[in-house]
């Protein structure tokens, strides 16, 4: 089969062919159908060697939807042709954590040499992907493939941010969305759905803006050092009661410390290297800081669901196997419209 | 090995050799070290043939801890001699409620025709059992068998109700526990070591009551008409902030309704048959009434980390295998003082 | 000034001449805009003499909005001209509920003779009306009168009992809402746009479905026999995680309890008479019903700026003050349409 | 009547002499019978003069109790006689904030020019003082006045604190408490009454440790350069489910965000100046971090019923009015153990 692998430190991905696995007792085969292109995965690339927790090649991929192709000695719950999700932060099952479906904090994935597929195991970007067991799998429906594969992670990630703030999102609160990229404008649409706060859309170019604006922010203006004062203008001096910053580079990080209002939140999601400073007289009273990490099992069965009601609509593109290295560059180039999806089967 | 089963519809429970099962892939056999004899077993024996929606004979045991003896294909997690409890309200593990640890609100457990262990499916009262799942199994530590048996159901099914109403147990609250006996008085710690509010126990017995006292209740008093005017006296009108009636009876449940207060809550936990209305004028206002069952495989966690910091005392008498229908007679007759385990290796 | 009064027991509305009210220390009069016309004030001028808790002739209307005509010594922060709402269900203000602004649940308003304007202490259906405080004020900003004062009883009551379920409410999740008029038609518009559940209205005419659809509901539904299976039927058997039962009479309040789902919430808000009983094996697992009482000051204040977003409509018909007597008739012969209003200076 | 006062930029606290004042509409004088001392205090004096957003002379205190001595029209909640503790974060009692309670929080306070009293407003700390408005005043019953002062702001501040993170003290975790004088050794007693947490204390001194082991902590070591290693140790790895920084430094703040386990709180309550940068890869996954002030009214009750049933004891040092100054001394020289408390009538 063909797989999309990063194979040595340093390099760019490449389409390789292997042999298609076969599932032992417990695992499930998919035969995939769609498979997420993400910053994380040039994150990892960008690596040195000593930074890399795991061996290299790896087939790329943590977002991936497919349908059963065949299951392992024991598994009842699935059958053959069954359209699925990957839930893609895996851990042990069985700590604290896991217990309440949060494997993305699994307490003992580190110790046990777990990772999430496409993030140190063989992941979605192939013809065919190993699962390890049910729980990692979300019943798919009838959603289209290409829409559903970035809802993994670029739908779950924001879908647990916002969650979290959804009591402080009030009738007469405002949100604020730092970044309208691929998890950007799956946000705003999550606060339009969920909450009935006022969004704010913060990004750097007029494209981006207007990508907010159609997918259902109030306002949308340009990130720069008038910001602050523009959102705390547009809330009457309050600010607002939502943060969530899908860039975290220093200067958004700053942004949204300066945009929250007393007993606001701040969610830094993006991976950009910035962080907020938090204490007496730094921060508004009671503003709480923090920076989240993917999702739950639960959550994402929330996210299929929504996406079932017709409220999400994720802008993509899409790219046959062999041509997922230029996606690769197209994202580190920042010409990606929304979400890059490769199918594995073209 | 020996098991304890029923065997017929309306008969009594028999000591009876069976062969030691074998773990199939993913399975686990354990060496129980204790069973726990519930009322809930009385219960299913006291149903018509019409109501038990399994076959016959069951092995019961719906409270176990044991040692691994045997693991399946692809076990990994345990290993043999580890000291485990069993979570017993098995569900699918991949539903909504699942996924988030809920297994006891299993949305297909009936469909697939899943059962818990000693409630359909091969009980812990016996030498040895078979746990399907690793994920159905929390690690015991050095925590006593006889000790922690009972907290698996008699300790989880009070753990999950009052943890529910903890946001309303502030200081100068007040929590009623209707009932001090199995789940009762383990309640009543769970209540002292988790929240600041004064607990006032009801039941029907000075023995029932004494013990409640030295568990720690703040009051104890006999549960008769005048329940309701006691508490309405000792809360300056107000009642009660929580309401916990173990028994489930129609005068007990009349008596939760009685005792409390606005915004309170009341959660029946008892099998007793009794109900209580909810209305405009029926119940103060916002007063909640609810019935849970048993609790989730995160909650039995700190259950037994609750007992491992040594706040929680259970009250048992001890049985050896062949003993077994004498305490269920025991039981039948009310003259358990706290909770009945079997020793199945005795 | 002309008032409308209850004067006598079992008599109808009369307007009355009185003269205008001058304010106390601390006290605040309004020149009324609008007041609402409520099923309540049918249910007190229903009670027998022995139920009424205090004194005829009583001024009726608790819900009202008007413009500030004076304010009495040490009232600084209303100014004379300023638009408000009247915050309805008066405490004493310092008492624990008091403190949380849950002044509806106040717990010594009974014993101190405390009542809210047009259910015992004089009421918003007059050109002028007296406030106690200014804490029972909220600014009304450039809300249509009209539009807005249904919102202080008919949107505060839906809104509160919707809030306190919001996080049953996610994706895929389920509301019911029995009874489509004056509340229930608010209702529908709270819950869309607070939440991404899907709605289903049940009421008795096609006529009241019909506005129930206009409002937003994704179904609607004749309220009879056979509503339990059709929203069993429409949520594949699990049923709704939340019914809002805005009747409340006996055949209602058994149809919330046959849709809810295990784990969902059951509110009774009608004062219909009906009552649910809540047991083990009478209502789902962990089902919780409760039947609340208006709402708090904050949530005044929210459902005023989701008003303000433009998200909801409120069905009004208006009546010049002489006519009020002809409104109660109407509500009372069930033929009007969303909420009566009463327009005090016309 | 006597009052100590702060009078002139960078000066000490003197005792002067003043008319005693009369209540206006609505307000209530109280006769002091205990005032506390501050580190907050300390931080107002140390200001430099364009700091200072209020004039001098202030009389100091804002943690006060006292009886009514004297009650201003329209003034009927409170008698002469009552023995009463003052609510010390005054708001406007009508914004979004001050309807729920949380006057500390008050959106326009700053805009009104409305101050705490001793830190803005005439304070506690003189024979007798004006409450502007009941809502400022709890019912101390027969508390002790030298016990119950502190709690208004040395109990309410961590109560506040703490209560925010109880969902999170579940069986099985850990809070740390970073020093362990007036405010972090109630924080102790509080965290052992409202949780089933593990409590470890760091301070500086081992006199302070003995201290934090008297009130209740688990365990008290050295704050220093190795703590972050010791409670890593302790916790098995995985760090405190809540920190709370009462120093604030920027030694204690670092401390405290590498204490902290994934999903934890840490909450910064001290003014040391300090401050925690949170970001993704800098914190634990969802470490939570935030800076709260003071506490609600609804929370101050709680704390005094607290105290109440007996398990918080404050250490105090008492001081004749005539020593304020002295005990200021002290405070500032880090030799009181526990909190001082001046009595205004000796």
């Amino acid at each position: 089969m063909k797989a999309v692998q990063y194979r040595t430190v340093g390099g760019t991905p490449e389409v390789v062919q292997l042999p298609v696995p076969v599932p032992a007792p417990g695992q499930v085969l998919l035969r995939m159908t769609a498979a997420g292109v993400c910053h994380s995965d040039i994150a990892v690339m960008s690596m040195p060697a000593e930074q890399l927790s795991f061996p290299l090649p790896l087939t790329l991929g943590h977002e991936g939807v497919g349908t059963v192709a065949a299951v392992g000695d024991g598994v009842v719950a699935v059958e053959v042709g069954d359209a699925v999700a990957v839930y893609g932060p895996w851990g042990c099952g069985i700590c604290a954590k896991c217990a309440e479906g949060k494997e993305n904090y699994c307490l003992r994935a580190r110790d046990l040499g777990i990772f999430p597929p496409g993030l140190g195991a063989p992941g979605a970007m192939a013809e065919y992907m190993i699962v390890d067991d049910i729980r990692h799998l979300v019943p798919l429906g009838d959603l289209d493939p290409v829409q559903a594969v970035p809802l993994t992670d670029a739908g779950l990630t924001p879908y647990h941010a916002i969650k979290r703030s959804l009591p402080k999102l009030v009738p007469g609160s405002t949100a604020v969305v730092i970044g309208t990229g691929g998890l950007g404008h799956v946000a705003i649409q999550i606060l339009r759905a969920l909450s009935p706060a006022r969004v704010i859309a913060l990004d750097v170019s007029e494209e981006k803006l207007a990508l907010a604006r159609e997918v259902g922010a109030h306002e949308a203006i340009l990130s720069d050092a008038q910001s602050v004062a523009a959102v705390r203008k547009l809330t009457e001096g309050k600010g607002a009661e939502a943060v969530f910053d899908f860039v975290g580079a220093p200067p958004t990080a700053a942004t949204a410390g300066g945009c929250v209002a007393v007993e606001g939140d701040v969610t830094i999601v993006g991976l950009g290297g910035g962080s907020l400073p938090v204490g007496f007289g730094t921060t508004p009273y009671e503003a709480s800081v923090t920076a989240p990490y993917w999702g739950s099992r639960g959550e994402l069965t929330e996210v299929l669901d929504l996406a079932r009601s017709g409220v999400i609509s994720v802008h993509t593109e899409t790219y046959g196997i062999d041509d997922a290295p230029t996606a690769y560059q197209h994202l580190h180039d920042g010409t990606v419209r929304g979400r890059a999806v490769i199918l594995p089967q073209e």
